[in-house]
């Protein structure tokens, strides 16, 4: 007996990873395609990194440790086994790449430096349901610039962007923040100071969630701590309840107009220089945006908006889609956030040890893929193909010349393939690529000089319908001469 | 005194790789798009797989070896060190992954699945100049059909394609050959059987070079050997020289129309029936591109083409540019390759025990770009933006909404956003930009309600050509109404 073969290779998309078929490919990317064409227009130029970068530019990993920090995925360069060869990493977001860039080419790039990037990124983290270790990011940057005007003109690029892929005024608003107002307000409640940083911290995450936990949630977070459904004991900040107040007062410090907001937040931060500078941005931010024709329609000023991330230094902002849609539960939400960035210093610092101010926003894709889908104003699906099918195989040369007329023609066309003996597969292939018309020629019609054309879509509505009535002044098939076959198929797929 | 401060990091891109900035981009994209229109009208469904796969479903590697072998980026999933955690690894084409897909899928995709992909691979080999460990591949395939007109509508597309992104007809010509056909030859020649498996490999790769080392140097390698200009001497097959001239007659059996080749080949294989099989299908293909209209103008049958992969088994294809170019010693010489493909079995049958016959093409991406930059052919450049320089930073309300007008307007424009200090430094970075127009409003233009535009192209030609006359009809700078901005401008840009 021969030995027992050996296992064959699984096939199998890895853990976490997906792939991406037909019209799921191209929706995206005419999405991607429009949001482009508005970043163009704002003058700020493509940049694509590699997918790798060495784990010393990315930084973030702990020191003193053998391999990399996980939630990237890291390996050692081949040639040096555990000497001093490189590790290199798959880039975890398009921000660390902007960054080395910056640093790398300072001396080559125009300053301010523009620039916006599409991909792909990946995190090594647990895959769940809907999360993937690779997914695309969609950021704008503006580097070296210090003024307010950059953070305005992201906003409004932004709310472009939004309109542009399909997502209609009044369907969606752009929230803008400012964290110097935010860290006034925690000197007024006496949260300044080095020794506060992580009380500072908690206050940061309570605000971030009062959408989720309201006012009293988040008012437990604050103060002593929150127990949550569950049972969950979440430990709060400590603050006194006047300490608390303050705080909240900031939350829902939005009133109907811009300046109305503008003037009690110039309130709440009382004698803070730090607070009294960001609420000027803030009103700096509004007036520029409002000479721009960009009104409280499209874009407001919200102290509910804070942005997880602590590495923000000045505005905020935060799109959020206000149409409702239902969830898992049937239930009515609001879509709710789909894009968020704000200003930050540090970015190249670590490299140049220069302050480089810059600021920026991410567009998540998926989500606001998802978004354009519950709104049914996706673009770029594929239309079928239509299939011209083989009666004779010996007249292959005869099919092949009808999808060349096609094609020139401007029409997607494709002959089938498989093996034709069997009339009905064709069929069934022309369905499962969505075919809306199979064209026919068998002998008689070849000796005729003639094709039949079955026009699939309109013989799938018949058949999905009772009453043939409406359907009958449109056959679901003709014969027409070959010579007529390109404008008769243009006619059928017009309809 | 402080502890001396740790090393900044390197702000460097990891070794062989690159980054793509501004033009570099949306050159290959436009090109990319342009190519996809044309699988898209042939039926093909784009594909993106991640760009991670199992070092399992990619294949290819040594067993028994703790890592993986070496030509790709791998690693082990982290959680089980030294255990049996997955391997996983960079795709180092797109091939590959379309091998796991279609035996993953094998039930839901239709059959024939016609796929294109487009995106980086990556390989882990020593960099060199020109040579990337990431780089893009263009591929379309067919899987699923074993007909010859699949191979001749690959070829057809592949003509179509290149003529799409800019490439002249009579300045490419895709070469068919048939592997079956050369099998043939070796039979005649003596070299068939598995002993004489190296043999065939040597004389493969011999004909493969015959453009560059011509008939006599194909000669050597297919007897005992060939010493080349440093003096290094490669074995040759051991061929006698009656065997060897069976197989130079086969790389020279092109004659001047496809059917005079074709009965060429047919004396050439004599009696054998694989080889009477290939010449059949070069017939076959030959017939049905000249159905559709693909004389040997575009495609012609050529046996000096035999692609170096081992694992083609039937029809292969060469795309060639036929322009000449200068090489880096100023020489002239044929551009050469700009894709290749052919029909292949074992695809699937690795996971899945069948044979699943597919053919398919990779379109060198980056040459083809190349090809096109030497032919003035790109498209896509990245227009540079009108820049509204600021004069008044008090202003810089007015100034965003100029620029707001211009974007409404879909004019590309940006309001300075570095310090506005040095109004030097301003058209600095406007030539930086390689902006067409600069729009300056000083105190005395807002309180005349004008506007200065400065014709930054012309002014370029200005002052690099001597004579100005042929300019004094075309003011390099024009003041005109506020109001008529975007007028203006629409006129400076469309002269």
């Amino acid at each position: 007996m021969a030995d027992k073969p050996p296992r064959r290779p699984r096939a199998e998309t890895p853990k976490g990873f997906r792939d991406y078929f037909g019209a799921e490919v191209t929706m995206r990317k005419a999405m991607l395609d429009r949001i482009a064409g508005v970043y163009h227009r704002y003058g700020f130029d493509p940049l694509e990194t590699s997918a790798v970068e060495t784990v010393e530019a990315l930084g973030k990993f702990l020191p003193d440790v053998d391999r990399p920090n996980e939630g990237v995925f890291a390996w050692q360069e081949a040639g040096a086994e555990g000497g001093d060869a490189d590790w290199l990493a798959l880039r975890y977001d398009l921000t660390a790449p902007l960054a080395r860039v910056a640093a790398q080419y300072r001396n080559d790039l125009p300053s301010p430096y523009r620039r916006y990037a599409m991909g792909p990124v990946w995190r090594n983290e647990k895959p769940g349901p809907g999360r993937f270790r690779q997914f695309y990011q969609c950021d704008a940057d503006t580097v070296g610039s210090s003024s307010v005007a950059a953070d305005a003109e992201i906003c409004a690029m932004l709310a472009d962007a939004l309109e542009e892929v399909g997502i209609p005024r009044g369907d969606y608003v752009v929230k803008v923040n400012n964290r110097k107002v935010l860290n006034g307000v925690m000197e007024v409640a006496g949260l300044a100071g080095d020794d506060k940083d992580a009380e500072r911290g908690i206050v940061l995450r309570a605000i971030d969630k009062i959408d989720r936990l309201g006012p009293d949630g988040v008012r437990g977070l604050l103060g002593e701590g929150r127990k949550d459904e569950s049972g969950d004991f979440t430990k709060g900040a400590g603050l006194s309840s006047e300490q608390a107040e303050v705080v909240m007062g900031f939350t829902c410090a939005k009133r109907d107009t811009g300046a109305a907001t503008v003037a009690r937040l110039r309130e709440l931060v009382g004698g803070s220089l730090i607070g009294a500078e960001g609420v000027a941005e803030l009103e700096a931010i509004a007036g520029l945006l409002e000479a721009q024709g960009y009104g409280p329609d499209r874009i407001v000023i919200d102290p509910g908006v804070v942005r997880g991330l602590g590495y923000y230094t000045g505005p905020v902002y935060e799109a959020e889609l206000t149409f409702e849609i239902l969830d898992e539960r049937g239930r009515k939400r609001q879509f709710g956030s789909v894009a968020g960035g704000g200003r930050y210093d540090g970015l190249v610092k670590r490299f140049t040890g220069q302050d480089v101010p810059a600021t920026g926003v991410s567009i998540g894709v998926d989500r606001l893929l998802a978004a354009l889908h519950a709104k049914g104003r996706v673009s770029g699906d594929v239309a079928g193909p239509v299939v011209v099918t083989v009666m004779d195989r010996d007249r292959m040369a005869d099919y092949m010349a009808m999808v060349g007329d096609l094609r020139q023609a401007g029409i997607r066309a494709e002959v089938y393939l498989g093996n034709p003996k069997n009339f009905g597969n064709q069929l069934k292939y022309a369905d499962k690529r969505a075919s809306p018309v199979a064209v026919i020629q068998g002998g008689n019609e070849a000796a005729a000089g003639t094709v039949i054309l079955k026009d699939l879509i309109l013989g799938a509505k018949i058949a999905e319908s009772a009453t043939l009535e409406e359907w009958k002044d449109r056959p679901a098939q003709v014969e027409v001469p070959r010579g007529e076959l390109v404008a008769a198929v243009t006619r059928m797929l017009g309809q």
